[in-house]
């Protein structure tokens, strides 16, 4: 059989150029290695246009790892963080701001609203205490695109930092660091990049890191000392996840060659347009609004009839190849359909054309 | 040409099966990629003869993160560690701890000697306050062994908790968690078990985890949140390093095909054994006597010759295709050979006769 497509914001389906990197083991110590991940470094700071003031650190583990660190780390142990909520990634921020002991306020903008600029100007006024503003890109929870610029502009209008989880947007989303202005963007190999999970990079700008010895919750999350260790050394502070960061930079010579983030972004739209305009032929709604969509996944109404269990829908579009992800919303009863990946036009067919035959075979009208 | 052999204590060489098994895309969230997980826990479990007093706690990232991890979680916030160190990795754990604002005290061993379980035995006398000690197994800064089972014998007499970081000797060396007064034993994919590196794995009482709720300094790495969420869902709580579960699962079997811990062990006593041979009769010399040498990493005097350089014996192996380790002491130049990974006697063979070649190359008599 065939593996099943992911549609699935990250792991997702990568090609299997991206996975055959992997088939080379690696010394960690060894500068054949150590090109590859100075490489790797460079592309990812080439894709968001980020001059000479910033440097790319990457790190091993999980996105949230890469925030946790950027936060733990670009944070003043005096500093006090807002945190521009609108789903469950942001909450998240605020939580690991929490955990390690550091001051946090939240504006929680529900799940459907888009981050409102004009109320974090606001809060900025209100509260001088507040150095640093945390935003979520694209909020994966839901789907929704935040408006980076205009939110930009007014954190640094402030005085404030911003720090960017541009986790599921890097590389598909337009950012542009050389006019930007952001301390930190965040982001991990396995999302618009194509590359495959177990490693994410801090894009943050150097005289930011150079101020922020010392001041980590954690040796491991030190992004001042990864940062520092790589620059003397060439290497990974700690054991480099080899494989992966192989699969990355494949990944990454294949995102130059289909033409870059532009290229990137046309194909998630098509296949996000598709996959909407399949869907509605079903009689499916999208939870979002267009203008609030971002081509990277989808939230989706369940349908409104007895017979839907989605346990059931899974089993049966999964029984197809077709892997989906389920809603992260508290309230409305919701499934996600991924974009993004190395997938296109047939492949949204597919995913249409097995979600109507999972429908039916529930009896669910469509 | 073919791939170097990796004589590197992790990342190794692994075999072409392990790879492989990185092939595939997998859904994080969905209930195959799940059962791989629980496969994985079970197996590590089962390798160390763990009874249901134990659970396993996968975690991202490297082994650093996963021995961060268990003392952030295990150790009270007014708790205090004895750390026993006899090398960088004995070091880290204390570095490690004083990051995150916990007590911590060095017993000091050099590079040389191994743990003194006498020495334990007084520092816990004298110090009441200590609650936990950390101890590495094998130093693989120098490949010494370390006399676990006396160690934790002194510690369980003095009531206190021993966690071991057995990273580079889990699979390979004894470990019997039925009967050895163990908290938590840390440890990770891509050493004696021969995966890819990119992720660790905690074993750890039951008991001490559940008490642990809250104290960590780290979301990321909260150990008592990894396990419960994981519980409660089957699932990683953060993205997983998908392709490294699958290669670890892949290199499980290939473990248990072997005959298991016997028989790896006795591969790599065979491995280290033909590598000191073969060194002495070139007239190189071990750092360490045979009685203190654990099977994993030989470290090795430099040759006393003014023609001696490591950069160029390193760039004269590896142009053979054998890769082999700096040193990693502070007071004798030495390097370092590993015995560990997917090698046998043929690698072996090939290492003394690469090593011959290239200090024949630079003029040294051997």
């Amino acid at each position: 059989m065939r593996d099943p497509i992911l549609l699935t914001p990250g792991p997702l389906t990568t090609t299997l150029a991206t996975k055959s990197a992997m088939l080379h083991d690696w010394g960690s110590w060894d500068e054949d290695f150590n090109r590859l991940t100075a490489k790797v470094r460079a592309k990812l700071l080439a894709i968001v246009d980020a001059d000479e003031r910033y440097v790319c650190v990457p790190l091993q583990g999980s996105g949230t790892f890469a925030v946790e660190a950027a936060i733990g780390t670009l944070l003043p142990k005096q500093g006090k963080l807002l945190c521009l909520a609108n789903g469950a990634y942001g909450k998240r921020i605020a939580q690991l701001t929490e955990v390690m002991g550091r001051r946090v306020t939240v504006i929680d903008f529900g799940e459907s609203a888009p981050v409102d600029p004009a109320a974090v100007a606001q809060a900025l006024a209100r509260d001088p205490e507040i150095t640093h503003v945390a935003l979520v890109y694209c909020e994966t929870g839901t789907g929704i695109l935040n408006p980076l610029d205009a939110i930009a502009a007014v954190v640094a209008a402030a005085g404030k930092k911003l720090i960017l989880d541009a986790m599921s947007a890097f590389g598909g989303l337009p950012l542009a660091l050389a006019t930007l202005p952001v301390e930190a963007v965040i982001a991990s190999s396995n999302k618009c990049l194509e590359g495959v999970p177990g490693m994410a990079f801090i894009l943050v700008q150097k005289d930011a890191l150079e101020n922020a010895e010392g001041r980590a919750h954690s040796l491991s999350l030190d992004l001042h000392a990864q940062w520092k260790y790589m620059e003397r050394t060439g290497q990974w502070r700690f054991t480099p996840p080899t494989h992966i960061v192989a699969a990355l930079d494949s990944a990454l010579d294949q995102y130059e060659q289909e033409g870059g983030q532009p290229a990137r972004l046309a194909r998630y739209r098509d296949n996000c347009q598709a996959l909407i305009a399949g869907l509605e032929q079903l009689g499916l709604r999208p939870y979002l609004p267009a203008e609030l969509q971002a081509p990277i996944i989808v939230t989706v109404h369940a349908p409104q009839h007895p017979n839907w269990n989605f346990q059931e829908f899974y089993r049966l579009t999964k029984a197809h190849g077709v892997i989906i992800y389920p809603g992260k919303l508290t309230v409305v009863e919701t499934f996600r359909v991924g974009c993004i990946g190395a997938i296109g036009q047939a492949e949204m067919a597919m995913a249409i054309d097995t979600i109507a035959r999972a429908l039916r075979a529930m009896d669910i009208p469509c």
